[in-house]
């Protein structure tokens, strides 16, 4: 990517001010939509919605033409019908507008006819050097520092550090709203749409240095130029976690792929090669990308597969051993000294393997204790926890009883929503001083949000999640894994 | 089983009465907490707790003995240290109780000494033909009529249908509290322990002809008797699905459930070939097992596996084809007949294949309409939609203006609403109407709780979910096809 078009791309995630051509009063249509939500995301530049019609639109000033406008434009979302949108281009680019973004669909996805009204597009862009986004595409997202949100979907997650690469924006907006629910932050996202200019390949290559992106994220149908994704992605999986959704791994999904996008889907088996080759993470779903996102942005990466389970209870135990070898990871057996130091610390019924497990009503200060007996361990690379954010509901429960029938209940109370908060407190200083990933996982997890349970709700900000499943923590650590072994790979 | 022993068992599961021996007023000790949880649950009966050394507990009246007990007592849960117990089940039987549920451990799971005293017990419960569950378990629900609830972990989830019998009480703790914050409903449950007298089998049996239980799950990490668990789970399986999850695929896993329960894991594939042969669901995860069980409860049985797929933007299709081809499904070529009914309703740009790809933009109208035409075509069997519940969210952004500022947005709020109401009240009438299954996946699963989309929440109370997931729709999908070819095969 040459140096002009890396500035211009700057110009895309940083406007100073921003057009939305073909911007509408009329609730419903994608020219209200875009404008509301660029105003919902809090913009921090000025808006410039353009509509001949009227000198107003959702309580701002709305002005005729890109001529009206006072200022420099250093974005325009074009949203006017197909046949308009060559001209438009043409427009923005006489302005000396650095970058827009094409919403409008009705090019090559539609085939011949399409292909044709595409050509004028990127001839239109052309003698300009334009930063064009789409067409055919759901919009874009740069969180920090313009506050620019301006997708299709009402999606507005915090600003953060996953950035985000989407052939889909509908995948884009679902995985946008799903770390937004859950208070995960994104740096930027696209929607490249037809890639009638900008490529996935030009944005990750663009999101290698971008400093806010710290793990970048990608649904692919298809790959434009596979020499060049291959080298980008080598240079960009150096330095952060590339983390890939590939439609298209069966037949009928190749099928539907190719109606959506015209991708050509390729073969999965080619596709995952590419990742090994490039230490390209892939997954299958949004949930598995939510999950396997979060945990490379919280967790250290671990430098083996040895990992070490704390249970609270027999079964979570024996279901996440079998998980992290369902995974391929090593439940490893415990040396000798570690068996000691922690029979110094649990009561005599332990059971002296691996997964340590505590038995119910263990104290929480044993659990913890454990954790970091094993952090110590050199023959453990990662630790499983579960059972984190019971705290709550036993104090629920408690409070149930009228004041005064037991003493001493509000400070149990008290204590019992302390002894979660320690934890996490402390779990998060673990991972810290030993540089181990320690996930974790525990039905609280789910009901987090309706409890109230806001140790679990505060790591959750922090990127950590709480998986309600024993799967989900094997499956990403397995993942931290891989990555691990990769980067030491390269680094030999 | 004997007619006896189900007449006891009826009483375990209806108590007329409830004695707590070894009940205490000391916060965090068991016997104050099955205390807590009985009261909380709001037990319909008397509760006697026994506790030598005082008049009341938890502000309830307490006794010195079982025989200071004015009333006929049907359970008594059993807290005492281990070697008091088989000295207090004596005394039950001597007064007449039927059932009882022992909690205390430190009987087989410990070995030798353990199994001697847990013979004792026995011994002592023979005579009188007792209902004994435990030692070293979790205790029980059953939540109608009596509504008791009597578990380790404080969970209640609401009166309902799914029956759960589990040889851990971690994990009978951890998806009753996954069901309760979901507001899906139990009719029983029973943490099976040590089985000395009752085991797995007895309750499997035992549910067969329970009403209250439409769905039966379990958690095994062995069988006690492998030719009655066949033939118990072969007529189980006839009349209502069983759902199991078995602990110790893995060698690690089988390690960590010997310590466990004592457990002879057994090899994973023998139990494979035993679920096949007895059609029963195999599920790995907790997680897992509550999206199977809900399924089952809410859904039709499909007659094939020819599934129809729609949506309302394509990335999420192609996931779901590509998911649903990994589960074993048929995402199925559409007739030409089909084809021209959805033609009749749909834009000219509809991608006229399966997945039906409705594009970005579609009115709700046209998504519903497209899942009543896939479900009337005879060359499919079950459905997934996806995007379900997006209009909350549009509403929510529309909400962000000042009010007045567009005219008519008020109007478009409560219509957005309506669009997600009415399409759930559509949706089940189609599953009703047409008989088969209709499962339902959009990132809205993720957020409901947190705002306020009430159709999902409503779905969630009649069992339908809405999975964050296009892997967990066409995993969930893939074992209702099982069972029902299995059903169909049992038929013949």
């Amino acid at each position: 990517m040459s140096m002009k078009m890396r500035e211009k791309i700057d110009k895309l995630f940083n406007p100073r001010a921003v057009a939305i051509i073909g911007a509408s009063r009329t609730i419903g249509k994608w020219g209200f939509t875009f404008t509301l939500h660029l105003l919902r995301g809090g913009y921090k530049g000025p808006i410039y919605p353009i509509n001949p019609a009227t000198d107003e639109l959702l309580g701002i000033p709305a002005y005729k033409s890109l001529e009206a406008i006072p200022e420099p434009v250093d974005l325009a979302f074009i949203l006017l019908p197909a046949d308009k949108v060559p001209a438009a281009v043409d427009d923005c680019g006489r302005r000396g507008i650095p970058a827009c973004v094409i919403i409008t669909a009705g090019f090559a996805e539609l085939g011949d006819r399409g292909q044709a009204l595409q050509r004028e597009i990127v001839l239109a862009a052309k003698p300009y050097g334009m930063a064009l986004v789409g067409p055919n595409c759901a919009g874009m997202i740069s969180a920090e520092p313009m506050s620019l949100y301006c997708m299709m979907q009402p999606v507005f997650p915090p600003a953060g550090h996953i950035a985000v690469v989407s052939q889909s924006g509908n995948i884009a907006g679902s995985f946008l709203y799903m770390l937004w629910k859950q208070d995960i932050g994104v740096s930027r996202c696209v929607s490249v749409g037809n890639q009638a200019v900008l490529t996935t390949e030009d944005f990750l290559e663009y999101l290698i240095d971008d400093e806010q992106s710290r793990v970048v994220v990608a649904y692919l149908e298809g790959v434009h130029d596979g020499r060049r994704f291959v080298d980008v992605a080598r240079r960009l999986t150096r330095r952060k976690p590339l983390i890939v959704i590939k439609g298209g791994k069966s037949e009928r999904g190749v099928a539907a792929a190719k109606s959506h996008t015209g991708a050509i889907a390729g073969s999965s088996a080619v596709f995952d090669a590419i990742c090994r080759q490039c230490g390209i993470i892939r997954v299958d779903d949004v949930e598995d990308l939510f999950d396997t996102a979060t945990a490379f942005l919280s967790q250290p990466i671990p430098q083996g597969n040895r990992i070490g389970i704390v249970a609270n209870g027999g079964g979570w135990g024996v279901l996440t051993a079998d998980a992290c070898i369902d995974a391929g990871l090593d439940v490893a057996l415990l040396p000798e000294e570690t068996l000691r130091r922690l029979d110094d610390r649990l009561p005599p019924w332990w059971n002296r393997q691996n997964p340590v497990d505590l038995v119910a009503g263990m104290s929480r200060g044993a659990l913890y204790k454990a954790v970091e007996i094993l952090c110590q361990c050199d023959r453990l690379d990662g630790m499983i926890v579960l059972g984190f954010g019971y705290g709550n509901g036993a104090a629920a429960a408690l409070s149930f009883l009228p004041s005064g029938v037991v003493p001493g209940s509000a400070e149990y109370i008290t204590a019992s929503h302390e002894s979660d908060r320690r934890g996490m407190n402390f779990l998060v200083e673990v991972m810290a001083k030993y540089r181990k990933p320690v996930l974790l996982a525990s039905e609280f997890g789910v009901g987090a949000e309706r409890d109230g349970n806001n140790p679990i709700l505060d790591l959750r900000r922090k990127n950590i999640i709480v998986y309600p499943s024993s799967r989900r923590p094997a499956q990403v650590m397995a993942r931290l894994v891989r990555y691990g072994q990769y980067l030491q790979q390269e680094g030999d």
